[in-house]
């Protein structure tokens, strides 16, 4: 079977169809949304995310249709009229693009594709409510480190931060102290099929939320609306009938990366990343898109390519081995290689040896 | 191993562990949502609907998280500010409450539970642009034949009209030359686990939402507004990335129930829903809670039980079948039985037995 080194969908976790028969013996697709079978699978999953990712009490973590749906819940829950966004290519652009159709007269700074941004460089107009930030944007494979995201929510400590990490998590260490708001969508990194966003949203955002709605009079949402979708998870319950099957299987996976260790497979990915940006480095045809080291992603690995990309790409198929093409304009002369838990040290050495083998 | 009369989530389709492993052993977890098979297998899910429910080249089948997600989408996209609603229980007033969050000013004509609707009954007020129906209320087993719904919209030509028909598709015939909207989620009668809506949309209701967007600057949605949908829909994409696993059920569920022929399904419907309330009206201790026959529900029947529901809930339990308890203040002495293809005229015999048997 071929081996997907895609950026989303991408290969599925190993555990993944030992999980999904689990899942299918247990008849868990026919269980009540409201019963007490259904309370505990919800709660096992909190949990896990809670321990892989280090997300305190004082933040809840909620289930959407998709990480692009909390692009809109965030605006509508935390914004009444200024968001702030860095932007550095398509998914930061379209996180803009939403508080633009939101009504939310956001503000940008953008750099060109392939850089990254620097807290020093970074002023917020004043009154800005909330900050945006793609921890790590798919499409260009530009990082913002997590500490660059910690300064600047010590340099501008009224203002809530988001942080889209929906192709990094659980790579990226975020401190929730200093995070306001976070989401990713499960077809990334933790290997499972699309159809499931994770939200996980402070106190003070349900706080804003509620602000907007009862003294402002804003619409902040009819379905999925932040203040329903808490008083419902602390019951580990959700609004609508929830998407059993992913939540039950994103448990099972975090459980099964909480085994292995999340400080083991942090560092398995830097490796991994190491090995595909040094490849690229050294080998005539290849080199990285992004240029600054401290900002070149470690889930997602952009490289140029001096042959048309669509050539390696058909040459890799052949060997079962798929990689995404370039993004937008950077479509025939970039390969994406996504660096996710699902993808083994053995894999990623594959992968280089066929790109090697011209 | 059990099986579910719950009105969803419900029993699984007899085939879906076939079509769940297919999707797996043709890794179609992993591959690109821009792709040619993603499209393809798009385009074969939304042809499969069309032949099964009618839907005629007018209206768009679009993917959505949830039903309720619709809820929403359908206010934001068609309403400025006046939609009414037809309540009569928990499902139908969730769809007004709805409104009243979305800022739509709603009005509603209010039955009691148990209650159905007569066409002659209802006059909309001035201006109503949209005027929502519930056509099978999940919560108390009401129906609003389709007839009723199709002289409401001949009655007021003018003004749109959306079916709720989340818990009797594909059961319900509508004539989509009399709907403008309608949806449904695929955890009721189509047996799939929860976790993807459907919501078939007329380009009378893309046309408002652009009114609504660019001539009376209204917000109609950041993330999955009608207009972007559409635009992707015409593509056999989606806007973000999506379930194609519930995707590729659907189709595949839908294609098995083309190949049974819906005439038939429908029939078969009918006979079992007429086998359960023949029980309720001739035994004791039982008895159907909808009293006019053309306003029971044919896919979820409701019954009154002497004994306490959940006694009788228990002693099912133990036989290996699962029945729904009623709904909010009807749970102790309610249960609800899901009628839906999954179950066939055996199982509801054998289901009906066993409540015979005390």
């Amino acid at each position: 079977m071929a081996i997907f080194f895609t950026p989303g969908p991408a290969q599925l976790y190993p555990t993944f169809e030992k999980h999904l028969k689990t899942f299918v013996d247990q008849s868990l697709g026919s269980i009540s949304h409201r019963s007490q079978t259904y309370r505990d699978l919800h709660a096992f999953t909190v949990s896990q995310l809670r321990q892989l990712l280090h997300i305190p009490d004082t933040h809840a973590v909620l289930f959407l249709g998709s990480a692009s749906e909390a692009w809109e819940r965030i605006l509508l829950s935390t914004v009444k009229e200024r968001s702030f966004h860095l932007v550095n290519g398509s998914f930061s652009k379209k996180f803009y693009q939403y508080a633009l159709a939101a009504g939310k007269n956001p503000a940008k700074l953008e750099k060109a594709a392939g850089e990254g941004f620097d807290a020093a460089e970074i002023s917020l107009p004043e009154g800005t409510e909330l900050l945006c930030i793609t921890h790590n944007e798919t499409s260009t494979g530009v990082q913002v480190p997590v500490e660059t995201i910690h300064r600047l929510k010590k340099m501008n400590p009224g203002t809530m931060i988001a942080v889209d990490m929906v192709s990094s998590a659980p790579y990226a260490a975020l401190d929730y102290s200093l995070v306001d708001t976070a989401f990713f969508s499960v077809q990334k990194a933790f290997g499972l099929p699309a159809g499931l966003g994770v939200w996980i949203v402070g106190e003070q955002c349900l706080d804003k939320a509620l602000h907007l709605k009862n003294e402002e009079k804003l619409m902040i949402g009819a379905h999925h609306d932040l203040p329903t979708l808490w008083k419902n998870a602390e019951k580990n319950e959700t609004p609508a009938t929830p998407n059993v099957m992913l939540i039950y299987l994103l448990g099972k996976i975090a459980e099964d990366m909480n085994r292995y260790g999340i400080e083991r497979l942090r560092r398995d990915t830097e490796e991994k990343a190491g090995l595909l940006y040094q490849f690229a480095e050294n080998t005539a045809g290849f080199a990285p898109f992004v240029r600054e080291e401290s900002a070149r992603s470690q889930t997602v690995a952009v490289l140029n390519t001096d042959q048309a990309s669509s050539e390696i790409i058909g040459r890799l198929k052949e060997k079962g081995l798929v990689v995404g093409s370039g993004y937008g304009e950077f479509k025939n002369n970039q390969i994406r290689i996504a660096n996710f838990p699902a993808t083994d040290r053995a894999q990623i050495e594959q992968l280089i040896s066929e790109l090697a083998n011209k």
